[in-house]
């Protein structure tokens, strides 16, 4: 599609697909058009005409001219349902939809190699920062060895408005939310599942191991606590919810958890809305990445260079996939996943019975007072299972690293 | 040059062809080899067989069957020849040589249409920090305004050795030598040359502007003393010399200088071997890539990606370059440079005469003792060329953010 305006149908016109719009109107490159804007609500104000709007997805979707459709709407199944539908009509997607990606994307990746489509989706994860192209190409080559990163934007935003601010959790998240920066609805944020998604993309194009999100734990940082703020403080560390994989002898460590990071580290510095990933790799040694998150423009930039992309028929090479013969099904990644080991933490309780949920193997300290409770204690990774998704636990991890 | 096995001419077995060997070695994914190793000195003793070396360029510039030329060499302009005869004779070629392609990027861009050839330099600005790569590619419709850097690892390991452990220049950069991480002659490095042609090609591939060396002001470390030091750890800055560049209403603002960085700064915690740059874009926002700038492994490893992109035909676009008209000629930047504004800078003296080696249009603060004399004032930027290059002023200059 080389010199030619390359034509756009557009699902979603919410926060990044306003993003998109503007950077696309400013855009000084591109020749890029959106043709038909697909949204949901007929009632719901917006800040172009109404007539380039449809409510029908057969007027994007049943179109044969069309190079792109851009999918940018909340709600994952269906987003599922239009990529899929465009992928066999042999049109190449591009997504932020990181939940869906991370859902279906065995599936999604078999799309692509029957249909010779291509799906790209740099707004899915790091919002703005350019990671998952990063790692399929540049560190292509590269022995990656690990990858940590805060992927996300609402709980780096509560954390430091707890850090710097002394608010309570729910007062920063309150403050969060009135900004823009979390749902009404956070619990796919706080609860880590926004991290998880990203995760595994980010796990797709650093090892080429698709995991499912349901094999991989999260564990957010619901149950913070203003004295977990403290103590983080008095150790002149931060507390950061980290998505993070380490590749050790062919085996995966997978997992999003919050992590106490240490001055040394260039995640402490990373606060607020921003995120920043940090690579590491045999010979490139440590790299990071770093940039907004999250946000209409941010985001909207990162699908625009997407776009772009097409336009020298970018599509990702999924080489390490390929090697370690996935053969696009998760069941590829059998056997990759270390699925128990000790992992060091700091575990907050208000009553003693609730550690009953977790396997400790062994204390290092023990903390009791009238105003928190904690123990540092090895813990059986496999365990923290138990407070996956589960909003009846009253106990904060975080991992203390050595 | 698909699935076959790449078959590659380097010219040069110093650190990072050494580096590019080993990287070679342990990489899993690309079938590359190098067929043979041209090198200069005879005598000098190397980890691998001879009868791999030729000492006869002719041995790799007059094959045929070689899909790459690697060139890793110290001598820029024995390295512009070696890279335009290659690329005469239809050859992609990979190179790590900033001064060579700062000083004749022009004809080099001209080489490459002409030829229709890639020539790719990953390595040859920020080490192992995809930074070209990414202007070029993910930045492509961005309104980028600014990119600010710590591009040179010997002087940003001196100021860090006097920072950390309050060494003097000279004995911080006696161990920067001991260790590897500045050349017997420390010149090229200290006075900001090689900042300056890594800013060259930053400011290609950002802008789309070629700018001759002789054109860019750059100013180094060479004149750093401990107070300087002192004065800005009492501020709490930091002093970090930066590759920096600015558009503002189609002008460019471009120079190498010191800066006085604030814990603000994402740059400020970026020290020793490391290097990192900083692009602002008007969507993206801030965004940092960070990394090893230096270093056998990790700039064997950038180029290394560089063999591999050229397996998927990559080369850059400059796209921007195009846009720009300026047509394969430093000519073409003409008019687009801001040659004269009033910049904020401290300047410390010994010899209040000195100072009349600059156009200083009004002082802020002024201090004197014993010890130390500085003058903090605006001056004017041309001025600032007299000490380009000029070993016999005793200045020192820092620029001093607003």
């Amino acid at each position: 599609m080389e010199n030619k305006e390359i034509q756009i149908g557009l699902f979603g016109f919410g926060c990044v697909g306003q993003g998109l719009y503007d950077v696309l109107n400013m855009s000084q490159g591109l020749e890029a058009r959106i043709v038909k804007f697909c949204v949901k609500d007929k009632n719901k104000k917006r800040s172009i005409d109404a007539s380039n709007f449809t409510y029908d997805k057969e007027d994007i979707l049943g179109r044969k001219d069309l190079d792109v459709v851009v999918e940018l709407i909340d709600n994952a199944n269906d987003a599922f349902e239009i990529v899929s539908r465009a992928m066999k009509n042999g049109v190449n997607v591009v997504t932020a939809n990181k939940k869906m990606l991370a859902e279906n994307f065995s599936e999604l990746y078999k799309l692509q190699q029957e249909n010779n489509v291509a799906l790209i989706y740099e707004g899915s994860a790091g919002g703005s920062i350019p990671i998952i192209r990063n790692l399929e190409e540049y560190y292509d080559n590269e022995l990656l060895s690990s990858l940590s990163g805060i992927v996300n934007g609402s709980t780096n935003y509560i954390l430091s408005k707890m850090q710097f601010d002394n608010l309570t959790y729910e007062d920063a998240l309150r403050e969060a939310q009135e900004n823009g920066f979390a749902e009404a609805d956070p619990w796919l944020d706080v609860a880590g599942y926004d991290a998880l998604y990203k995760l595994i993309l980010l796990i797709v194009h650093a090892f080429g191991v698709i995991l499912k999100p349901e094999d991989v734990l999260n564990v957010g940082i619901q149950n913070i606590r203003i004295h977990d703020i403290y103590f983080a403080r008095e150790k002149q560390l931060r507390i950061k919810l980290l998505a993070y994989a380490r590749k050790e002898n062919d085996k995966i460590r997978a997992y999003v958890l919050p992590h106490f990071v240490s001055r040394e580290s260039e995640l402490f510095n990373v606060n607020y809305e921003y995120n920043a990933i940090e690579v590491e790799g045999a010979f490139s040694d440590k790299q990071m990445l770093a940039g907004k998150g999250a946000g209409s423009h941010p985001t909207g930039s990162a699908v625009l260079s997407d776009i772009s992309a097409l336009t020298y028929n970018y599509r990702y090479g999924y080489k390490k996939l390929k090697k370690n013969g996935a053969n696009g099904t998760a069941e590829g990644a059998n056997g990759i996943v270390e699925d128990d080991f000790p992992l060091k933490c700091y575990i907050r309780f208000s009553n003693p019975e609730s550690l009953k949920e977790l396997d400790i193997l062994s204390i290092e300290e023990e903390y009791r007072s009238a105003k928190t409770n904690y123990v540092i204690a090895n813990v059986s990774f496999k365990s923290l299972f138990n407070l996956k998704g589960n909003k009846d636990t009253e106990l904060f991890v975080c991992v203390v690293e050595d």
